[in-house]
């Protein structure tokens, strides 16, 4: 398959990249370092990558940054952020995306852990995630032609323990490469509408 | 208790006010048509709320509004428009009104069955009540000195399905007051973080 990997750099999606490209053309896209660059808040942005990467048989996002502060320090900002990034970002990929991917092909999205078990200054986190798992769930009943979504849902990946354990008390850690799996799961697979949780 | 009603005027909000009249002094907002008037987009709007309605033991909130659209023909402005609203207003409702709410009292959010449940046309509105039973998860271990969160998830109301019913194919309908119900449950009880599906 042609494969599209929107968030090429990060540490999730490095591990997507690896478990893909034996089997597959992966072509990749970020904000800096990958064959193409995206930012995925900017709708021309999305346009322009679609319009240079041509016909996909799958579309994987491991993209999406959301702020991480207490409740009651979150703006107003913050939320908007947010919802416009990972969440809308995402979104956006799928919408612009519907004629780009082949029909029977897919669109994979990362969700996370926090949407149903939250954590000190995650709320926009959980928020996010819970709106993109319900997301995929409805956007599956009517994506045209055959073509699937899911997500992938991961608790916090051994690669970023160092930096973000702290904020992750008891959470068992996962390594990327095994989030990769649900990633692979759905290109290869034939489920639509699911929420892979890893960990 | 004192409570501030916010969705005052709409069919939930009707039954939820008079679920809670009888035993509560109930103050109501609503866009018209209540004791105040209150725009949820519009975060200048609800500070005024809070300043005018002055201190309250619970926010009841069944406002919110969302575009009904074909996934193919919802627009990123749809996206926008629906989080900016029944998402982010309701958010910033519970934001803005911490301080506003006596500790101990609580926030009762209105999300609903399109969460998990999904129809055609209904994606903006999936997503939507996701991230808000997300969000009541995540908010609940993070509110101050005792204050809790919770979210009314009602499916189709009884009084909806001439409007919208066609919609909901083999949707059992449940009257609103049953819907008001959970709102007692959620004003007068001790429980934070929960769902209540009602349906």
């Amino acid at each position: 398959m042609r494969i599209l990997l929107v968030g090429a750099s990060g540490t999730l999606g490095s591990a997507v990249h690896a478990a893909l490209r034996d089997r597959h053309e992966v072509v990749t896209a970020s904000r800096t370092g990958a064959d193409h660059s995206v930012d995925i808040t900017d709708v021309a942005s999305i346009d322009a990558l679609y319009r240079a990467v041509g016909r996909v048989d799958a579309v994987v996002s491991t993209a999406g940054a959301v702020p991480f502060r207490p409740l009651t320090e979150l703006t107003h900002e913050d939320f908007r952020a947010g919802t416009a990034d990972k969440l809308l970002g995402q979104v956006e990929l799928v919408r612009r995306g519907v004629a780009a991917v082949t029909p029977g092909g897919s669109f994979t999205l990362v969700s996370g852990v926090l949407a149903h078990d939250p954590i000190r200054t995650g709320a926009v986190a959980s928020l996010v995630n819970g709106a993109l798992d319900a997301f995929v769930v409805a956007a599956a009943i009517e994506l045209p032609e055959g073509r699937r979504i899911n997500a992938v849902s991961p608790t916090v990946l051994t690669e970023s323990v160092e930096r973000y354990g702290d904020f992750f008390p008891g959470f068992e850690p996962v390594p990327a490469r095994r989030a990769a799996l649900a990633y692979v799961k759905s290109v290869e697979g034939a489920q639509t509408g699911q929420v892979y949780r890893v960990g």
